[in-house]
This record gives structure tokens, C-alpha cells and sequence, in this order.
């Protein structure tokens, strides 16, 4: 690459599919659910090459005491959202972050490829991804297309017609490393889902994005400005406060909470006619609930994925993590049993999409 | 009943099936399995009425201060034995106890009617029954056959082809009180247990039985010598000690050591000729196993039974007891979750028998 990107990794999610391990200040992405780091660390790591400017991590503010424990003696800094407001708030914070205070007031045109500004590549901090070098292949593939002022979105190749991902329908090919994004498809119906797997041309919307800064402030001028507003205040207000011992940036709170809470996908990519998509295979798993950290777990010769102490007798494919307890299993087949603290969820892998429920249940305090 | 009945409590068990609650010093027992009293408790309230004498209870050395400890302020004595040598040393120990030492060498004849020895109640100390009054009047129904000279046997009527029990066979009946033994039946298979529900005739062995005292003596000095004489000895030893203080009495032992391992079934009632049964319908349980517990537990509409604290979402059918820990359930049925310091149990309620092998891997320290 011939130029350094900045990474914008996104830490504001809470990752309630994944109670009880996930709940409160511990939220998902400062679990260790595949592999011996968590998933921060392991979206850091990723981008720790020469390739890569140090990150900024954009979080709320009952994550900094967690992002600065886990990420010790590394290179980044923190840029606080007072108030979660969805991911396109968050990335209109990061944007501003890096445009000089002027840009705002002067949008460039949408074909403009000014070098100068830089490209940033913003990414979730709670996914994970197995091909690293696949990962790196494609963000060098997108390098060149973002410099020309697309905003090019990463389409992981679908193995499944899965419903709980976005999908993106893939158009006219662009200098042999991507095509032009045609439409954005809600998470789909299973036969919506199956029909497109079957046509091909379809990846799924994972949240990463590389674009350049300036262009990025331009698509958000025109179609979100009231968001792109208010993160430019919150961020350029007399209020907003600066630890530059600890790299904290703290946004303005008042000025902040004008922005519309809103997605990325609904507030710009829907409607920007320049987006890109490059389709990558990595690896990647969104490890969103108790059934993909098993998928993803090393098992035993009855596919039971075991963290802690237990013992199992007659029982297969389950997913146990004991949590600091004594977990003891007898024909049992197909679970989830999670253990953390005093709480102890058990339900089937099938059904871990409902573990919603029991995170509503302990949050309302019942 | 004429005669006040001298209840005998065999506490000696352990209740594997029922781990991880029931382990080590804590055994069946001293555990609130069904009620908000232990099963000890219950044995000891079913025969707190004017018609018995205070029991005394045969256990082992560790189950002297639980014992203490959940009968505080009643009247009881304790015999302890060293070691644990079957049902027939322990029923043993408890017969020579209540004989003078001489009677050991002069046994009586097998039709004698002493009615100056006392008659002796047997009974588990981890059973329930649910129908105090039923219990009531089949004892009393049984002391005249006692009396005679019958060894009595209480058979449970049976309501299912359990092949968990050993069953009994009656024979001709005995002034409209009982019938004549004419078989034991060991634990069936399943096909045999089915024949005798349908044939009639036969109930199960709860191994609660009312015998004179010298008619026990004689019957064990028949058919089983060795174990008589050294319960006798273990007894009346130089060796053996007595807390006055505390009703304890330790029997010796070296003496008891020499007591051949044996059930009363095997060492004595298979054998003797003159045993009765008096069929009992009484809300019988031997709550044996987690499945039994969730049997005779209040349910919620789904069938669940919980103790503790517990969440349940489309759960039907469940054990839960929570052990100060919180359990959710999601989309789970039929399973029993039992919590016990650092331990959770997991199995469907119809592997309950199984859970011998989790006590098992526990006790070898795995």
C-alpha cells in the first residue's frame, strides 16, 4: 500500500446474544470466545503491520477502564462517544476526527481523490476473522478504489443462506478488485436467503468499510447531515476535553445527542451511489451466540466444546463453559451451558438466538 | 396397639444417586428433598406419637453431628457403628441391644410369644410417606403377627412395573392382618415386574419390617450366626463406649469388623419360614433418584419443579434446584439442573439412575 490506513475499530456494542458472559461493562468484545485473547485484542492484532496507522478505538465512556486493561503497552487512542448513537454517528465522529475543521464547511466533489486525506478502515471490534492474510489481500485491493472516492464495503463470501446477516448485491466489476454495490438487502427471508445463494453475486454486509475521509464527510454532508453535524460539534466544541496522557478524546455530550441514532448501512450506503464492494473469504464469523462460538470452538471426538472444568458422560455436541464451576454432564446432546458467576444459562444451541430473553430478564433486575 | 413400639432408624446410607447434593458427610438423608424438613426429620416426625418409644437410630461415626444437628431437642439414641456391614449387622446391632446378654445363648423356639421382648420397628431414615395415617394403621395391624412370632415385612401396593425394587410374593393371608411370605423377588427385569402387576399379589419391598426382638435373635442366630454374634460382641465388648450425655453408644470395632457384609433380605428373610407381609398403600416413596424428586415436588403450569431461583422460558418438565446460584432455562425439557456449591449436575430426569457415575468421578477426586 502506498499509503498507512487508519483503522476506526467500532467497541460500542453490548452483545447481549452472548449473556451471560457478555453483560454490563464486560460486553462482548472483551470476551475471550475464540482463542486465548479476546476479540478487541484480536481485531488490534490485525491491524498491528507496518501497513496500518495505530488505531482509534471509538467507545463509550464505561469502556475506556476495559479497552485500556486489555490493551496494555499497545499503540492507540480512544475516542469517547458520550452517548451510543449507532454506527453512523460513530463514524462521523471518526470522520471529523480526521478532516481539518474547515472540510466540514466545504464538501468536496463526490469524484475527488485528494491523497492528501487519509483513508480510514472502519471495522467492528467483536468478529472475528481466521484469514488474516485473505484480510490483508483484500483491504490492498480496496486501497486503490477508496483513493478514487469509493466507499468500498468488505462482502464476505456466503457459505449458508444465513438470516441474520445483511446482504450486498454486487453490480458491474470496477478495475478487476471490486464491483459496484447495486442494492442493500435487509437481513432476508430463509427463501430470500436461499434464492440468492443460489444466484450468486450476493456477499454479506459484515460492517467493514474503507474509504477516504474526505469523501466520507461529503456522502454524510449530503444524505446525513444532521448526524455528520453533530459529531463535527461534539467533536470541534469549546467542551470537548482531551487526556492526551491516557489518549482519550471525549466528545461533547450536548452536542452529540443532536445526532439521529442511525446505521451506517441506513443512513449513507443505501443511498450513496458510489459504493463499492470487494467480496473476500476469511474467515470471518460475526460470533454472535452460543452456537458460533461452538462452531468455532476445538471439540472433543463427541463434538463437545469445553472451556473450564467439566465432565461429560454420554453426551455430545455441546458447548460448555464452566465459568470457574464444576459442570457435569450426562446424556445430554446439542446444549449450551454457560457459566459465569452466579448465573448459569442453559438452553440448546439451536435456540441461541433467544438468549436475548434471559439478558432482558437480568437487566430489567427481575 | 398394646405394647409400645420401639421404632429402629437405619441412617447409614449415602444416596449416591442424588449427587452432587448428596455427598460425603451430607447423605440423603439430612437432605430437604421433598418438603421443607429432611427425610430424617420426617422418619423421626412419623413416629413421634404415644404409640413408639424415641428411636434409636444406627449410623456411621460421620453422621453423628449432622444427626445432633437436625434433631435438636427430641428424644432419640444414637448406636453407631465402626463401619458399614449391610442392613443386617445394623438390624443386628439393634436387636442384641434391646435383649438382655444372656439371651444370645438361649434362643427361643421359632413359635414362642414372648411378650415381654420388645417389638421392634425398621425402618430407612431416607424414604418418604406421604399418608402418616396409613403407615399408622398398618403398623398397628402388624403388631399382633409381630407379636406371634412373624417376622413383618411391609409391602408398598405397586402402581408401576418399577424394576428399581425388590419385590414380595404373599402367600395364604393371617387373621385378615397379613399374608404369609412365599418369595422374595429380587430386583426384576422388566417383563417379570409387568407379569406381576398383572397377576396381583405382590408388592414392593420397602425394607421396613416389625419383628419381636428374641424373634429376630433367634431367626439371625439361625440363618446368619456370624453376623449375630459379632453385633452382639461389638455390643456388649469391654471395648464398647457410651455417651451418656449425647445417648451415643459406640459399639466396638474389632468385634463388629467380624460381621460378614449382607442385606437382611439376603441373610435372613429369604431364609426364615415364618415372615409375613402387610400390604400398605401410604404414599410411599424411596425418592430415589432426581426423576423421583421431581415426581413428588410442586409444579408450575409446565411442569417444572423449582427450588431456588430460576428464570424458565418454553421449559417444560424440568428439575431445577438452584442452589443459591440463579439457573435459566431456555427451550429446555425433561432435564434435571441440580446446583451444589461449585457443582452442576445436568441430565435428562430418565437417565436419573445414571448419576451414580458423576458420585462416582467426584468420589475419585477426577
Amino acid at each position: 500500500m502506498t499509503q498507512q490506513i487508519q483503522p476506526i475499530i467500532l467497541c460500542g456494542g453490548a452483545g447481549s446474544r452472548l449473556w451471560p458472559e457478555s453483560r454490563g461493562q464486560r460486553a462482548k468484545q472483551f470476551l475471550r470466545l475464540a482463542g486465548a485473547s479476546s476479540l478487541l485484542q484480536q481485531s488490534v492484532s490485525r491491524i498491528s503491520t507496518p501497513d496500518f496507522a495505530p488505531p482509534l478505538i471509538i467507545c463509550g465512556p464505561d469502556h475506556i477502564a476495559p479497552i485500556h486493561d486489555q490493551l496494555q503497552g499497545q499503540d492507540y487512542r480512544l475516542l469517547v462517544e458520550p452517548a451510543a448513537r449507532g454506527t453512523a454517528a460513530a463514524i462521523a465522529l471518526a470522520t471529523a476526527y480526521h478532516l481539518p475543521t474547515t472540510d466540514m464547511a466545504t464538501p468536496l466533489p463526490m469524484d475527488s481523490a485528494q491523497g492528501s486525506s487519509p483513508l480510514l478502515l472502519v471495522m467492528p471490534s467483536d468478529h472475528i476473522i481466521t484469514d488474516i492474510p485473505a484480510f490483508h489481500r483484500a483491504v490492498t485491493e480496496a486501497a486503490p478504489l477508496a483513493q478514487q472516492g469509493w466507499i468500498v464495503t468488505f462482502g464476505i463470501t456466503p457459505h449458508a443462506p444465513e438470516t441474520g446477516f445483511g446482504y450486498i448485491a454486487a453490480g458491474e466489476p470496477i478495475d478487476d478488485a471490486g464491483f459496484a454495490v447495486t442494492r442493500f438487502i435487509e437481513k432476508p427471508s430463509q427463501r430470500n436467503a436461499e434464492a440468492m445463494l443460489a444466484a450468486g453475486g450476493y456477499s454479506w454486509n459484515a460492517g467493514i468499510f474503507l474509504f477516504r475521509a474526505d469523501r466520507m464527510a461529503q456522502a454524510m454532508t449530503q444524505h446525513c447531515p444532521a448526524i455528520y453535524q453533530a459529531a463535527h460539534a461534539a467533536l470541534h466544541s469549546a467542551q470537548h476535553d482531551h487526556d492526551a496522557k491516557q489518549n482519550v478524546i471525549l466528545a461533547d455530550a450536548t452536542s452529540f445527542a443532536a445526532a439521529p441514532s442511525n446505521s451506517i448501512d441506513y443512513a449513507v450506503m443505501e443511498h450513496d451511489r458510489r459504493v463499492a464492494v470487494v467480496p473476500v473469504d476469511m474467515g470471518w464469523s460475526d460470533i454472535g451466540n452460543w452456537s458460533a462460538v461452538h462452531a468455532l470452538a476445538g471439540k472433543d471426538a463427541h463434538d463437545n466444546a469445553v472451556t473450564g472444568q467439566a465432565w461429560l458422560h454420554a453426551s455430545h455436541g455441546n458447548l460448555v463453559r464452566a465459568g470457574g464451576k464444576r459442570v457435569s454432564l450426562i446424556g445430554i446432546e446439542g446444549l449450551a451451558v454457560v457459566v459465569d458467576g452466579d448465573d448459569i444459562l442453559i438452553l440448546p444451541l439451536d435456540h441461541s438466538q433467544d438468549v436475548r430473553l434471559a439478558a432482558q430478564q437480568d437487566a430489567s433486575g427481575a
